[in-house]
C-alpha cells in the first residue's frame, strides 16, 4: 500500500467504476469476467475501470500464473484492499454515541461507546469530537488515512443536504449536522437516517447480499424500515422513506407523537409497550426491560400487550410486502429481545395480510447490536467516498 | 420505412441500447449529446448504439446541415419512427374488452370496445381473437408489421411467467394467459397487471415523464397502485406489488374479499360504496352510478360514505408516501367521477398522515379512460419488444 495525502480522492471517475468497486466490495474476490456479468458491462469496460483501481492500491489482484496463461487476458480474481483506507461510523441514540473505526471493507477495527449527557446539537458535537479524536489516534497504528465519517441519526434525515430535519429522540429540528461535524472534525461527513445506514451495511455485507429487493424492519425505541428496491436503497424524493412506524393501522388506536392515531409506533415501540403494560397490569414498570421481564415471568396482561404489538408489526410488514413485494424482510432492532413474545403473532398477522403470492416473502430475524448500526454509518461514508459525492467540508 | 419480416427482432442488443431507445421514445427528439447526458453514458457509446437503430429505421435523424457543420459530429436530433411498427393493447375488465392498435410511439390508431359475455378464460380468448383479427385487418392500411400484443388484467399477474395468478373480477386463478393468447393469435404476448401497465404508459408518455419516483393510484371497481422507484416500475419478487387496495387501515372495518377487515378496497371501492350508501340511506341503489347520483343530489348519508372513502384513500396514499417518498402521486380511475365528493378528505387525510417532508409530495388527479389502460397494455408490449424479452409464442 502506498501512502497518500488525505485529500486524495477515489479514482473511480464514472458511475460504472463506482458500481464495479461496490460489486467487488460486496462479492469479491471476483474475476473481471464475473464482475462484467454482475454489472451487465462488457469485459473490456471492466478491465479499463479496474486498472486505475489496482494502480492506486484500492483493488488487489491475486496473482495466479496458471490462470493468466490459460485465458490470455487477466483472469486473476481481484479484491478490495481493506487496509487502503479507514472510515469512522457513528450512531447517535437518545442515550449514547456508538462509534467505530472500520477499514475500507467495513470491518470494525475499534469500537467505542460513550453516554450522551447533553442531547442539544452542541453537546452531541462536543462528545462526537472527543470520540473522533480518540478513534483517529487509534487509527494511526493502522497506517492508513481516515477518508470520511458517517453519522446515523433516527428520524427525518436529508442525506444530500446533510440535514437532520426532525429527530424525535434527540428533539432536533433542521440541524445541518454534516456541515457542523465536518467543521469540527475536518473530515468529509455523510449524515443519514440510521435505519437507511444499517440497510446499506445489510445490502453490502449482511442478509441483503445478492437481493435486489428487501426490507429491513427495526423494532425498539422506534419502529423503522429500510427499503432496497431494484438494488437501490430508497431515500425518498424529499428525504423521507421507510417510515413504517407511521403507517396508520387503526383510526381508534392510541395517539402517536406524530399527531395521528394508531400508528405502528404508537402500538409497538418500547414506550408504547411500557405504557400499555402499566395500564394492563397496574404495575408501574420503569422501562422496556422491566416490561419484558414481567411478560417473561408469565404475566398474562403483559404478554397480551406484546402479542398486540406483534400483530401491529405483522400488519405493517404485510403493508410493505403488499406494496413492494420484496424477496425478504429482515426484522432486527433491540426489540428482538422480546421476539419470543411476539414472533408468532407477527408471522400469523403477516401471513393473513399478505396478498396472494406476496406471502412467499421470506421473513426472518437477525440480531444487529448498535455497533452494527455504527458500522452502517461507516458504510454510508464508504459509499460517499466511492461515489465521490460532493463532500460537506 | 423498409418492410421487414414479422419475425424480425429489435436491433438493440444491449441493455444500454434498449435504455437509449426508451429515452428517445419518451423525451425525443434528442441529440446524441442529450441522450448521453440522460443515460449517463459516453457520447461515443450513444453514437454506436444509435447507428443500427437508424439503419433499421427505428430511429430517424432530422437532417439539419447547419448543426452538422457547427459541431463536427452528428448533432442532429433523432426521434422514434412511430410508423416503423404496430402493437396491440388490450384491457380486460369484468364487463368488456377494450383494445387499441398503436404505433411504435404508442399513439392510438384504432380503438375498439366489445362487451364481455363469458368471463371464463376460453370465452375471453374467443372474444379477444375476434378483436385481434379485426385490429390486424385495420392495421393493414398502415403498412407496418404488428410486432406484439400486451394484455392488461387486474389482480395478481406474473409478467415474467405470463400468468394470471388471481383476478378477483374475472374469478380466474393460475391462467397461463400469455401462452394461450400467443397460441390463439400467433403474436408475442405480454401479460401484466392493468395498473402496472398503465404506470408504464404514464412513465413514458404521461404525468410521470421525467420523474424517477412516482405512484399512480387508481380508484374504481378496485383500488390499485403502480409504483415507479428509482426509474423502474416495481413488480415485486413474486409478481405482487402496489396492492394498496389491501393495506389494512382498520381492524374493526368491513370485511374484504381477500379475507381481512378494513382494507382500503373494502371501504372505498365501488362495491363498498354501493353497500355503504344502501346501509346509510335505506335506498337500494343499483350500482356506483346511482350511488353517485344520490350523493350529487345532496343526500347527506351518501355524501358521508364518499367522505369516508376519501379518508381511506388519503390514509392509503399517506402510507405509500411514508414508505417511498415519491415526488408525485397521480390519482386516476373511473372513481374520479366522484372526485368532487372526496377530494377534500383525500387531501386532508393525506396531509395529516404524511410524515415530515414526505407531505411535500405533489398529489394530483388525472382522468385516464379505459382506452388509456389498453394503451398501457400496448406500452408493455413495446417494452418487451425493445428489451427483446423472451416471447411467449
Amino acid at each position: 500500500m502506498r501512502p497518500s495525502p488525505p485529500s486524495e480522492t477515489f479514482p473511480a471517475q464514472t458511475p460504472a467504476a463506482a458500481q464495479i468497486f461496490t460489486i467487488v466490495l460486496s462479492h469479491g474476490p471476483l474475476t473481471r469476467a464475473e464482475i462484467a456479468r454482475r454489472a451487465a458491462l462488457s469485459p473490456a469496460a471492466v478491465t479499463k475501470a479496474v486498472r486505475p483501481l489496482i494502480e492506486t492500491g484500492y483493488l488487489l489482484e491475486d496473482i495466479d500464473e496458471e490462470h493468466r496463461r490459460v485465458l490470455g487476458r487477466p483472469a486473476n480474481p481481484v479484491r478490495v484492499d481493506g487496509d487502503r483506507a479507514l472510515f469512522l461510523g457513528v450512531k447517535v441514540t437518545g442515550d449514547e454515541i456508538i462509534a467505530v473505526l472500520t477499514d475500507l471493507c467495513c470491518r470494525i477495527r475499534v469500537a467505542r461507546h460513550i453516554p450522551l449527557g447533553d442531547r442539544q446539537p452542541g453537546g452531541v458535537l462536543a462528545t462526537l469530537s472527543d470520540l473522533v479524536l480518540e478513534l483517529r489516534t487509534a487509527a494511526e497504528e493502522f497506517g492508513a488515512p481516515v477518508k470520511g465519517m458517517g453519522v446515523a441519526v433516527s428520524g427525518d434525515v436529508d442525506r444530500a443536504e446533510g440535514m437532520v430535519r426532525y429527530s424525535p429522540f434527540l428533539d432536533w429540528r433542521d440541524v445541518p449536522l454534516a456541515n457542523l461535524a465536518a467543521m469540527t472534525t475536518g473530515l468529509p461527513v455523510t449524515v443519514d437516517n440510521d435505519v437507511r445506514a444499517l440497510t446499506v451495511a445489510e445490502q453490502w455485507f449482511g442478509a441483503g447480499v445478492g437481493l435486489s429487493d428487501f426490507a429491513l424492519v427495526t423494532v425498539g425505541a422506534g419502529i423503522g424500515c429500510g427499503l432496497v428496491v431494484g438494488g437501490r436503497v430508497v431515500s425518498g424524493a424529499h428525504g423521507v422513506a421507510g417510515e413504517i412506524g407511521h403507517l396508520s393501522l387503526d383510526p381508534a388506536g392510541p395517539p402517536c407523537h406524530c399527531g395521528n392515531r394508531g400508528c405502528v409506533e404508537a402500538i409497538a415501540s418500547d414506550s408504547a409497550i411500557v405504557r400499555d403494560v402499566r395500564a394492563a397490569t397496574g404495575i408501574d414498570v420503569a422501562d422496556a426491560a422491566e416490561a419484558l421481564e414481567l411478560a417473561h415471568r408469565g404475566d398474562a396482561g403483559a404478554r397480551e400487550v406484546y402479542a398486540r404489538a406483534g400483530a401491529a408489526i405483522g400488519r405493517a410488514i404485510g403493508s410493505v410486502v403488499n406494496l413492494l413485494g420484496p424477496e425478504r424482510v429482515i426484522i432486527s432492532g433491540e426489540g428482538l429481545a422480546a421476539y419470543d413474545l411476539f414472533a408468532e403473532r407477527i408471522r400469523d398477522t403477516f401471513a393473513a395480510s399478505a396478498f396472494g403470492a406476496a406471502a412467499r416473502c421470506d421473513v426472518r430475524t437477525r440480531p444487529l447490536p448498535f455497533e452494527e448500526w455504527a458500522r452502517g454509518a461507516a458504510a454510508t461514508a464508504i459509499q460517499s467516498f466511492i461515489r465521490s459525492d460532493p463532500p460537506k467540508e
